[in-house]
């Protein structure tokens, strides 16, 4: 069945500890789709460019199984452009510059061509844009994935919990379940943001893993330890879109599914913080995948016959 | 098989956001004790205390299968005392008060009966000391593990050096496996660690779980995601504990049964930190310690098959 990903396509100027990068591909509607893109093969985009954009990026894409016929590009117009340093610890950043340019006025169109929409994953962005995509789809798609960010809380809080009513599953990271549930137990905080609309929520704890709620059930992934992370940019949105991915290529919703394609998601985000930006997303193979998460499988499994 | 428990019995005065206590009970192989009598019925303790400490608390030893007869009870002299405090977070604090007391002038002495032990769990305490128990062993146990802290890296390190050439497991939390490696990575940081002598390190990362390695595998646990923790005093050697015990119990020192002992050390854990002190861990009933075991089990088992 179809993925329909809205997000922001980008370019993205970044330093961390172990170097510093010119303008590079970035945006989370970009890295949803290429790490969906190692587990279906039928994706449709709705994003903006400026006319800065150029057509190799969009042409990788395309190679990714993803349709970009939904990519406004705007003339005369910029590319929306972030910059950021980590800090040594690659768990917290300092932006150094935000460009909207093309993002300040976005207004997403889905195409007539993308209405059979069954898994729909809106990447971070403004919540009314959010909505604005949910309420095109004539028919309301199978599952509705949202991410959000704490930028989103302090300023569109309102709309932000209007968005929460449409969706099935939330992702956020740790500080942002606490901030948005206002309680610092991440399991008191699920079930309040739980009542808030969402039937799962996925809590994103970077290197310590993830977490998957629904009302009666929890599920916890490990990250991979690994020997450098290069650069966490986009590693919660490669997990996100491992997640869906997996998720629209199967066409199972249920609990258990939802913890195998966590798995796959933490293993496609594990790939994308080796290397730089989108460097190590493009062009894996299909035994590179299976591998890293057989390394899931070999990290958490153990057995234990309880009478 | 018998287990030798080496470690401070202390009082310890705790105040979290949640209370504050009097002097209670505490002390590392109080902890590591009261965990490993889940799993094993056979324990020997060597420590210290002072003639301040109450005999119903050597009672409660004793109803937990804890053999006291290597507990040197020093005459005109007080138990060692540490107060803290623990930040919002609950996972950093101050030390308000260190008391030595007996502690300071600590002669550890195996008695004759305890040398048949095969396997030795040292609490955290001065290398020195812990070194001292070893050479008294006249055969080497089956498995010796070893905690420490920080603070011996600071101002004995040779020793500390000294001292994990003689061990086989090594527990040590995360920024203490940076310290002791100089690397940031704990992939990294474990295979410089494993060169220095233990067989195993066990790093332990309080909420964010445990993870086990040797030279060519890995293993990650999760801590069990609580609605509320009252009192982080304790975790790690309850943690310890229940390592051990179950290690004891089973004589199987596989690192597969190696990965069941951290389940069921992380379950003890769970336990300890959800009242204060070891109020959590006396009395427990064996239903109680499986239906943990099993919430460890459905958080992490997932079913993918690989092709």
């Amino acid at each position: 069945m179809s993925l329909l990903v809205v997000g922001t396509v980008a370019f993205d100027a970044i330093e961390t500890p172990f170097g510093k990068t010119d303008k590079i591909l970035g945006g989370a509607a970009t890295y949803i789709s290429l790490a969906a893109s190692y587990f279906t093969k039928k994706m449709n985009l709705v994003s903006v460019v400026g006319d800065d954009f150029p057509q190799e990026h969009i042409d990788m894409l395309n190679k990714h199984h993803v349709d970009t016929t939904g990519l406004q590009v705007i003339k005369g117009e910029k590319t929306f452009f972030w910059a950021g340093k980590y800090h040594n610890d690659m768990n917290s950043r300092d932006t150094i510059t935000t460009e909207l340019n093309v993002l300040a006025n976005f207004n997403p169109i889905v195409p007539e061509a993308y209405q059979d929409c069954d898994f729909l994953m809106l990447g971070n962005l403004m919540p009314q844009v959010q909505q604005k995509v949910i309420a095109q789809l004539k028919k309301r798609p199978k599952l509705i994935v949202l991410d959000t960010m704490n930028f989103w809380m302090d300023i569109a809080m309102p709309e932000l919990l209007e968005a929460l009513k449409q969706i099935d599953v939330l992702t956020i990271n740790d500080s942002e379940a606490r901030q948005l549930s206002g309680e610092y137990s991440l399991v008191k905080a699920a079930q309040k943001i739980l009542d808030m609309g969402p039937k799962y929520l996925i809590i994103k704890k970077g290197e310590h893993g993830a977490l998957l709620f629904n009302k009666e059930q929890v599920f916890f992934a490990p990250a991979l330890p690994l020997e450098d992370v290069f650069d966490p940019t986009g590693a919660g949105d490669s997990f996100a879109g491992g997640f869906i991915g997996y998720l629209a290529e199967t066409e199972d919703i249920s609990f258990e599914n939802m913890k195998r394609a966590i798995i796959f998601g933490s293993a496609t985000a594990s790939f994308c913080v080796e290397k730089f930006g989108t460097e190590n997303l493009v062009g894996l193979t299909q035994e590179q995948v299976d591998s890293r998460v057989q390394e899931f499988v070999d990290l958490v499994q153990f057995d234990i016959a309880l009478v």
